[in-house]
């Protein structure tokens, strides 16, 4: 049998959150690949799929660190990516599990362009965002009409968030961790802050929602936050 | 028992794309609401949930104009609103379907907007959206490290658009089907057309997916069609 890779977006945090077809897929893979960002720790994706995943499931972490130093990124991908390529040459089913969304900001857009032409099978499954998520909690719109939704990550330069929140109707700001208090500074600035909600952890054990953006202190701050603002 | 109300988010038009939560929602409801544009013509939420409804679930198929007319639109909807309290106030389990998610660009804001206190209790589902899949299925990543990604529904004004197209990194252009060709000048013009993809009825029987966005005529066009293009 030829190996096949699936990209699986797992979603949030909630195992309810995954897909039918994310779930059969992960009943019948070989091999289950889940990423983490340390040596260290835990993978968040592996903890929410693992009520799905049969007791013969090979799983494998792989690190991929996330520092900026673009050498030692492109190290690990490529040697994670040479892993994956062995598992599918020996025929194996291969699911790549990451939270959210695979196609959206995750380490699954880098695999899926080192092993694109390898000669095998390549399936995506879309997931669930952590945004789509917390709005659904909330009860806070994304955008309705003919608004405009932008979706930016918070280690993106501040000119760009600048220009940005100058002509933005809906705003949603992923991995709001490391410069969360300049953030929430730009958002009153640019008249951002009504119906603005922080949330972490969405659907994990953890989860924290917050409507006063100011009353938190960067220090309290996941990694895994996301901000939801509206201009009106 | 205390009627419920829930938004469920059906994805983009594959079944097996519906979240485990959303399938179990639809086969505990009583009724499902099925949003439909026009008297005449089916139901594409409807379709897609046909597979998971019990014989005995309740369908309520109820329209939702889409004109430009707001008059028309507000009577519409607050009528809907009004029948889908009615049966909450009879205890019943209410799943209001839509396709995409339910909290972006869906009729269901608006319903959520009449009921929200309205007493009884209301859970959203997100759902799968069109976007999302359709970088799934073609293999372009939305967006990856620091770029942004921007949705905007077609019916925007130009001048939104094109000051969206002046900056946006990558671009989500929904519902592409009334100016098709205005839109596609547009992108060429500000650098957008490399990776482009119009994709129409992305999981539904009629799908289609077009690299060549310049080789379609506007009456081609299907209501649910979507391009994502890129600027490099």
């Amino acid at each position: 049998m030829a190996g096949i890779l699936y990209g699986v977006g797992v979603g949030p945090g909630d195992p309810e959150l995954l897909t039918i077809k994310a779930v059969n897929t992960l009943k019948a893979a070989d091999v289950v690949v889940a990423p983490k960002a340390k040596d260290t720790g835990e993978s968040t994706a592996l903890s929410v799929v693992r009520p799905y995943l049969p007791s013969h499931t090979d799983i494998v972490k792989m690190v991929f660190p996330m520092v900026k130093g673009k050498e030692t990124l492109a190290g690990a991908w490529s040697e994670n990516s040479r892993e994956i390529l062995g598992y599918l040459q020996e025929g194996k089913k291969v699911a790549f599990i990451t939270l959210g969304d695979p196609m959206l900001y995750s380490t699954y857009g880098y695999v899926l362009k080192n092993l694109r032409d390898c000669g095998h099978e390549i399936v995506t499954i879309p997931g669930i965002t952590s945004y789509a998520a917390i709005a659904a909690m909330t009860g806070i719109t994304l955008a309705e009409g003919d608004e405009a939704l932008t979706i930016v990550p918070a280690v993106t330069d501040e000119k760009n968030l600048e220009r940005i929140l100058e002509t933005a109707d809906n705003l949603v700001i992923l991995k709001a961790y490391r410069n969360y208090q300049q953030i929430v500074e730009r958002l009153k600035e640019s008249g951002h802050m009504r119906d603005a909600v922080m949330v972490s952890r969405c659907g994990l054990p953890e989860e924290r929602i917050c409507h006063e953006l100011e009353s938190i202190g960067e220090e309290g701050i996941d990694y895994l936050s996301t901000i939801i603002a509206k201009k009106r």
